[in-house]
């Protein structure tokens, strides 16, 4: 048996643990000698669970037992993730994980640390769940030129906007009735502003270039300000409003954003709904591409760990190459982005609109008030967007579209 | 450099020579040394090709070249593809293929000689063209029981029923427009009659199995009875109608079957239109997964072709494993599966109609004749279907709804 440890014992480390125990024939016809979860990490104690002999409180137990070869770091959050597992790693003890806030901060560093003791980092459940895209992406992909990206990478967000759009819900219900399902957490924030979807498109971006997109450096906006009423107006025109990670090679350099867009419904992405993420990747040779799941959820994150751990039993005592170096990568001035707007406003405003947008078009929704016009806005850098929106006024709401 | 072979200079051979060319910088990323493709394999000549220079029309000259490391087989057909790839591998030569009809057929010896012999055989490219499906397959879902796979596995009769469905078109003037359009060959039949799809879910099964599923034992229709008629039927209920590739497991054992099939909008395969290509794939953990891409194309399915050489590229002098045996699975009784029917048949049918059919829905559509009835079955076996068809009388159109 291959022996490892899981470090948290949450949704997904405990995932983790069970889908091993159930699918333990699947995984011997690829794995023939098993694979054994000896230790669990957790500040906690199980007393109900069949596994509670194996969780330890102290992560020296272990490091320091020779016969651990791989690692799941299933904790979320920085530390103490990172310190562990860059300590396991130099000990040659490869490691998997679901962490995106771990891998969006400090992937390249745990990647050449691995590399560097002949061991592996891999991190296939940080992005889309239970949806195979980071190996797509590196080791499928290697031949392409990625020239664009647009993901559905958060499923919180996605159930809230599809719960918007389909039972006609206000933003605040929609999201209370996600908490109510444990689809959202109590402190929503960092899903609903967009953190996470932006961590995601931040390692995605990463991987297609080979270099690093910080996050930090990613314009960032979430769909607290969608209402209803967005969402009657974007039915009118056929279209859907979803949360998108974006990446878009442009002439003026690397374009990258994480905002809702309208798009419309002959766009393979435009029926993603519910938790499910989908990564809808564009290459210069191949062309269109899509990767569809469920993008979160107990046993389809630890599905996708799982996946890792039977590679790195497959791979032990080697290093599994991942190109994404420490590098930054600038991205363009996102003021040069064009994108064409979709715009409430107030009614007196209708003239002001002409004039400081040209040729708009207007759109009607059986929900819109009688004191508003809605409009679409022709092709506008984010720059004379912002002149032209100041010189106008108060818009009720702003969405861009997704343009081909 | 590594250098490497391509077996036969048609659209995806020579697709194959010019992705290497034009994207070498992005491959270098991933193989520092480079890859040249020294040797092109072809009866004909190509003055006009700046490739001519290293057209050979002898695989001997290729087979005793030492430098070889790599041979694309891009040829088709049994023969003697079949022979050139052997004698390769038994060399210790990496082999990838775009070649469905060999896989379909010798998959399982030419992976056991390649084990056999220290090197590989890979064919990302045989099914779902440019999309990564073998690969997410065979190691990232190791850890998975599939349960199903629906697959929309040919380009060119989803083209055919697209223009059906959206121009109102027959079959015969699609089909002239694809064989125009070059996305249909002049003997079509291996495309419309579903062999070609067959094939594709054959190798799928095969791989979700690890065992063989023959082709030949496949149940299989193509699409050339679906008339206009029917998709005014289908458009009115909301529904579209596709050929896929189906393997089920359902208590009485595996089932596999290649036929036109009606399906909901709400489903993901709803929208894949055109050439594209979609694979949607149920793992008892992952739930529902779907790969979506061009099915066919000079550089999508070239793009798949290079994504192999580059693996076999990293990997040179081992064997990458895939399990698939020789040993066949017996598929459970087609005659067991149930499924609802969609049904057209003469008025004078309707009162046969209820009393063979039992609790029909009628479907009514702005195409349908006057003469004519149209309805949905309950549930029925394929053996009770055939029973009560043969009691009630002859039919104008009869397809499966894929149920849940």
């Amino acid at each position: 048996m291959i022996k490892m440890a899981v470090l948290g014992f949450g949704t997904v480390g405990s995932g983790v643990v069970e889908l091993i125990d159930i699918n333990q024939e699947v995984i011997r016809r690829a794995v023939p000698e098993g694979i054994y979860v000896k230790h669990i990490l957790d500040l906690r104690e199980f007393p109900d669970s069949p596994y509670n002999d194996r969780v330890t409180h102290d992560f020296e137990d272990i490091l320091n037992d020779p016969e651990i070869r791989i690692i799941c770091e299933t904790m979320g959050g920085k530390e103490p993730a990172y310190t562990f597992t860059k300590k396991a790693l130099e000990r040659g003890i490869s490691v998997c994980t679901s962490n995106k806030e771990l891998v969006a901060a400090f992937g390249p560093e745990l990647l050449k640390t691995a590399a560097d003791n002949h061991c592996s980092y891999l991190f296939e459940a940080s992005v889309g769940g239970g949806i195979p895209i980071i190996r797509p992406l590196n080791e499928c992909l290697k031949q392409e030129e990625i020239t664009s990206i647009y993901g559905i990478l958060n499923g919180t967000t996605n159930y809230i906007m599809t719960r918007m759009e389909e039972a006609g819900l206000s933003f605040e219900e929609a999201l209370k009735e996600a908490q109510d399902s444990g689809y959202a957490e109590r402190n929503p924030e960092a899903d609903v502003e967009g953190h996470d979807a932006c961590r995601k498109i931040a390692i995605l971006s990463s991987l297609a270039c080979g270099k690093t997109v910080r996050y930090e450096d990613i314009p960032c906006e979430g769909i607290s300000g969608i209402t209803k009423e967005d969402f009657g107006y974007a039915r009118k025109m056929g279209m859907a409003i979803k949360l998108l990670g974006v990446m878009k090679r442009e002439k003026s350099g690397l374009c990258v954003r994480t905002a809702p867009f309208m798009l419309k419904a002959d766009h393979p992405l435009y029926s993603v709904r519910d938790v499910f993420n989908a990564v809808f990747v564009h290459g210069n040779m191949v062309d269109d591409l899509m990767f569809y799941g469920r993008g979160a959820g107990k046993f389809p994150t630890a599905s996708a760990v799982v996946s890792d751990i039977m590679q790195l039993a497959a791979t032990l005592g080697t290093n599994l190459p991942c190109v994404w170096s420490a590098e930054t990568v600038s991205l363009s001035d996102s003021g040069q982005e064009r994108y064409r707007y979709f715009v409430r406003a107030d009614k007196g405003l209708q003239e002001a609109a002409k004039k400081n947008f040209g040729q708009i078009e207007y759109v009607h929704s059986d929900m819109s008030a009688e004191d508003e016009i809605a409009f679409i806005t022709p092709r506008l850098t984010e720059d004379e967007w912002a002149k032209s929106s100041t010189a106008f006024g108060d818009v009720i709401s702003k969405i861009r579209l997704l343009s081909d």
